[in-house]
């Protein structure tokens, strides 16, 4: 990391306490971005925190070999469709080990998921000891999607909110670090890139029609997003509004969320649960032919 | 990937039908490696092949999107400790996207596990329609350790053979690609890494007294490698011995191997399954602010 990156970008990307409206939020600001640095690429932000987040990311691995208390991080990716979650995984996530890592896409509930208290299917998917946690999507979609199509009855949604809060404090209090960020993109960004997808046959995979749908309740999102982030932002596990119209803006951000996240725990190396002088001993009497 | 790379490398490593000597090959040797080229590095790796690979496996994750018939690729990772298992995955798997990856380490089996068929956790870490799944050993270790240890009985280790043959017939016929390799060091090599996690305290973590036990029990593993590479080199399943003393080669093969199987599939991009032009004016029609 050059020296000119900010010591903390959390604290200002983080919501502060009381009501939060989404839309107040300028999804085309760098807040953060060494001003005299170079629009970021791919590449520039690998040479630049890859090394790093490697070192950081083994250390918590390692943690994770032989103890069952060992911490874990969970990161929670928000956002409308085309906000750019799955780039984040694929530029971010993709300079971890994937040893490490385990990522979940959670898609609309199935039937065996829908018989269940909707905190069951996210339990399964907790991060294990030593590993970073990826939602794609997350327990929200819950109080979002459900909120503005009806899904679910009002008092079940406001249930939800409170629920949400005691697993989060839970998550934390036994050791997972929750990084939860909402993808902010734009109504135009969004319009443009949808409308990339549809013009270039590489791309058809990605769209769906029902994504014009969900777009054109874009003022329902908002505020569900805005009651979400409001009644869900706990002073362990609080909500960042990360501005996403800039993809290198948006990858930049979300790894140096990470490394601060990772840092925080400040984990050494686990010491050695054996004699050394012996195993030394007994690797050096091995035959090498 | 250069032009002097070989058509097809699968070939040069796979092993020929009827017994194999697994003590026969040469850990050290790197065929079909390019003799017009450097000694590749991580990052020569990346840059030569990281977008070709890129590109399949996004075009195999677009073919799962919507098709639960759409293939799989499954790699089997199998070598004794220090052979390079999650170094494979951490510079080689690390190539890819993240989200279009699983992988399962298989470690001693649970209580759990073991009441049921030793197949029966295997089935549920199988890739998913347009994943790429990697086994960080797997349904091998049953006929691996559990016979170097006599750890079932040899009539059970006998019918394991005929099992995993027609297991691994029936996940091919369904659609999936096997490719399995076994990494292959010297036991000088072996002592060498072994070493190393003693000398470094980053790399105690790696190290496991269990390791040396298993190390001094070389001979016996060659003997269970050897004839379980002989009894279940399928032809729809082949075995690869990829030399693995040399760590830039064993990553630069595994990656051309991989190349390999998802270039086979040949897969184009999934068309558009909705009307375009109908689409393109709903996106146009929506508000950008």
């Amino acid at each position: 990391m050059s020296k000119k990156e900010p010591k903390s970008l959390s604290p200002l990307l983080r919501c502060q306490a009381g009501p939060v409206d989404v839309t107040g939020f300028d999804p085309g600001a760098t807040p953060g971005y060494p001003k005299d640095k170079q629009k970021e690429d791919g590449d520039d932000l690998r040479s630049d925190v890859e090394p790093l987040l490697d070192d950081l990311q083994e250390r918590l691995f390692a943690a994770g070999i032989d103890d069952s208390n060992a911490p874990r991080v969970l990161l929670v990716l928000q956002g409308l469709d085309t906000a750019g979650k799955g780039g984040t995984i694929r530029h971010v996530i993709g300079m971890m080990d994937p040893q490490g890592v385990h990522i979940h896409s959670f898609k609309r509930p199935t039937d065996e998921e829908l018989a269940h208290d909707f905190l069951w299917r996210v339990e399964r998917e907790l991060p294990r000891p030593g590993q970073v946690g990826i939602f794609d999507r997350s327990h929200y979609e819950d109080v979002l999607v459900q909120r503005v199509d009806s899904l679910a009855p009002a008092d079940e949604i406001e249930r939800r909110y409170g629920a949400i809060n005691e697993f989060e404090t839970r998550l934390v209090e036994s050791g997972t670090r929750v990084v939860k960020c909402f993808l902010n993109i734009s109504r135009a960004e969004q319009k443009q890139r949808l409308t990339e997808r549809l013009e270039n046959p590489e791309k058809y995979y990605k769209y769906n029609p029902g994504d014009v749908d969900v777009a054109s309740k874009w003022d329902a999102y908002m505020d569900a997003y805005s009651v979400a982030l409001t009644r869900c932002n706990s002073e362990v596990a609080p909500w960042h509004v990360v501005p996403a119209d800039k993809k290198w803006y948006r990858n930049w951000a979300i790894t140096h969320l990470l490394i601060e996240a990772l840092g925080d725990l400040d984990l050494g190396w686990p010491p050695a649960e054996f004699d050394l002088d012996a195993e030394l001993a007994r690797v050096q009497a091995l035959p090498e032919g």
